[in-house]
């Protein structure tokens, strides 16, 4: 049992500040608990004796029952009474979504020094203050106090987010959704005065639902970047961690200090401790998908070796670069399987790597390419390039691509186009083959998969 | 007039190899011109009276109307005859779609001499052989030979492309087509064995529907690098050239070998080229369109100072970072402008470069701050990020940034979400104002409307 526990798996949740008004945030919050939440909600609100037909009382000290989490959406100033009722009530954990604290100045600081002793005294975890909250698609807790109709809540899954930014938070899965990204669980932990980056990052670590960890930050606080390190070296022996990191360049970091009073400090150093710790950095959000995308379903790699497989040669082409820039291997076959290749491809096709099925490719010339490769020891990763514009191509593609996963080794998909070919890449992507619209995105996800590979090996 | 006009314009074109046989390439040609073409369709082919209801003539010499076009769909080693049948008959262009050529060896070299011959004799202009051809979604031309089910056309628009690769040009096509992306023109020229890169460049910098020219290549012709220099710099006084170059790395340029023969030569020779030539330079067919939205709709920007407006700080922190990487700035305001600012925006919002006018923005901030910064000479671009998460945030944010074009200026917008936002970032390309999902794609769309208003300043 972990003490972070009572924040994605409350048996019963009171929130504080709980209204019926439409459009204020105690009313948002409330209402995602009454349709989602599996376990006992409770209001708190003095000023009435029900929130939408569900009992009110007071203050928390007025509650029968026992109480888990306390979700705090009250003005600033009220806050630090308020936690002294959770201690005197006994509740395990508070969200503190109010803002109004160290980042507005001195006054605001007070007042989280004042319910930093509070919680140290009584042992209450706290996320907060100043954030969205927690996000978990599978028990139903959900302080993010964006309405469904702006922020979509994408299908459960593999990704774990945590982030330092409250409004990222919400664009990631808000952008998920109607794409069809799976995040199980998600954190916005705005001045972190307890629960940080590094405790939850070992908390998804022994999560069975998680599979890849996502980490939005700007920066660490001052004395925190070699504890940081020797967690994330840790979970990465079991999960992946992949990391955007706001706050680049001079101007960039200068933004960072304004927007979250990060120490973005260079990032050169933050770089090398990423490295240091096996952690995978992202580019941008969509990078930031597209290597969880990879590194979710697919096995990591044991070397850098890549086929390139094609039906269209320039695409074949332009895969080749993406991969040799980001330093990945895309070496000539040997003789021995050229000459398998070249018994039962037709002559026409260009037998070396990229291996080009040419415009009338068919199904099984996959299977054959796929077959001599992957089950050699030439080959650590397959990338396929199917460009279904070809008529010659069926369905069947699929379920030889599925077929080759069976070596053990991982395999990504590159193809571009319109309904036909979504249609497909979304029937792949429903049996766990990664399908990507470009070959440099294809290749981004094959350098994940061969980085943590390496990571992996190393610690 | 242009010799190249009978290529996209013609009044009557005859397809040689027109057969109703489903599948066949000469039957998904043919109904190609039968559905769109709105001049005269010929059919030639001795084994049929009529094709799909169309008159059918045993060769070319047979027609009794004149022919414009001839589209050539039948084996390679009959269609030196059908050229000569051509300079017969007085045909002023042909499109040889066939393959079999120099591509495969020394018996195709030969015939390719041979056509080459009787058109330089006849002044016949050939775009091919081994090529999709001609698409065109003003005149219905359309010799790419691959069905709408597998390959959907695009809506009409400003872009033009040239392809070196066939199969990319009708990835490209298909890829463009549901995500509402205007293409006007599309060649992929296969062999080139009359018409090239260089001067469909020059025919499209005259026609009056392309606004910009993008360009798939994997390498010229030897002595051909200074003439396409020379032809990019007039072209790019009028409208831009956007560039793909496939083969640019040591593996990269050995498969662009395989692929088009391409004398795919030394990257950095190219790279000093394009950028000689005032041509921009995309990573990937993403960013070549991404870049090919802003050119299209904006203004080319004077100068490389960007203000960042957002109403999410982590997104404002990433477009900082991104534009910087690219070099552009992002400069601090003058105070003049932050008092301006200051007395009109409420106090908790951000006053600097990011403008970060928090989560609770409304429409009016965005119309405050763009026009305040836009009118004054510190500002030369403006990358507006609106994050529609936020509630208090309106379908109006789309007429104040339509107002804010009025500076001359050109704006990019960035908002990642689902439908709400989809909807509301189409509503902003309907009236021309390129809408990104993240900050990095935004960057760099800011990055080529600098590059080429600094490209046009110096030619």
């Amino acid at each position: 049992m972990s003490s972070l526990d009572v924040f994605f798996n409350p048996k019963s949740v009171a929130v504080v500040g709980a209204t019926p008004k439409p459009g204020k945030v105690g009313r948002v919050i409330f209402e995602n608990f009454k349709n989602k939440f599996k376990g006992k909600l409770i209001a708190v609100n003095p000023k009435y004796k029900d929130v939408l037909g569900v009992p009110s009382y007071p203050t928390l000290k007025d509650i029968p029952e026992d109480v888990d989490l306390g979700v705090i959406v009250i003005p600033a100033p009220s806050v630090p009474k308020v936690v002294r009722d959770a201690a005197e009530k006994g509740v395990k954990g508070l969200i503190i979504i109010s803002g109004g604290f160290s980042e507005t100045g001195e006054a605001g600081r007070k007042l989280e020094e004042e319910i930093k002793k509070i919680i140290k005294e009584h042992n209450i975890r706290v996320i907060g203050p100043n954030c969205l909250g927690v996000y978990d698609a599978y028990s139903g807790v959900d302080t993010f106090f964006l309405p469904e109709e702006r922020m979509r809540r994408p299908p459960k899954g593999a990704i774990a987010i945590i982030s330092q930014s409250g409004a990222f938070a919400a664009t990631l899965l808000d952008w998920a959704a109607p794409r069809g990204i799976g995040i199980g669980k998600a954190v916005s932990y705005g001045n972190k005065i307890d629960v940080d980056d590094i405790e939850l990052m070992r908390y998804f670590e022994k999560d069975p639902t998680v599979k890849a960890i996502l980490i939005y930050i700007e920066g660490l606080k001052k004395g925190q970047g070699l504890k940081f390190v020797e967690a994330a070296r840790e979970v990465i022996k079991s999960k992946p961690i992949l990391i955007l990191k706001g706050g680049k360049t001079k101007r960039g970091v200068e933004a960072a200090a304004s927007h979250t009073a990060a120490l973005a400090g260079t990032y050169e150093l933050y770089k090398a401790a990423f490295r240091q710790a096996g952690i995978i950095e992202a580019s941008g959000f969509e990078d930031l998908f597209d290597m969880a995308k990879a590194l979710t379903t697919q096995p990591p790699a044991q070397g850098n070796r890549v086929l390139v497989l094609t039906d269209a040669g320039g695409m074949g082409v332009m895969a080749t670069d993406a991969l040799e820039n980001l330093g990945l291997e895309v070496p000539e076959l040997s003789n021995k399987i050229k000459s398998q290749l070249r018994e039962r491809l037709p002559p026409h096709c260009i037998i070396r790597n990229p291996v080009d099925l040419t415009g009338d490719a068919t199904d099984d010339r996959y299977k054959i390419v796929l077959d001599a490769t992957l089950s050699s020891d030439e080959i650590d990763i397959a990338l396929v390039i199917a460009q279904m514009q070809v008529p010659t191509l069926s369905e069947k593609v699929i379920d030889y691509i599925c077929e080759a996963t069976k070596y053990g080794k991982p395999i990504v998909v590159c193809m571009a186009g319109s309904e036909f070919t979504e249609e497909i890449a979304k029937k792949m992507e429903a049996i766990n083959i990664p399908v990507y619209s470009s070959p440099e995105r294809a290749a981004k996800a094959i350098w994940a998969l061969y980085k943590y590979g390496m990571y992996k090996t190393r610690v």
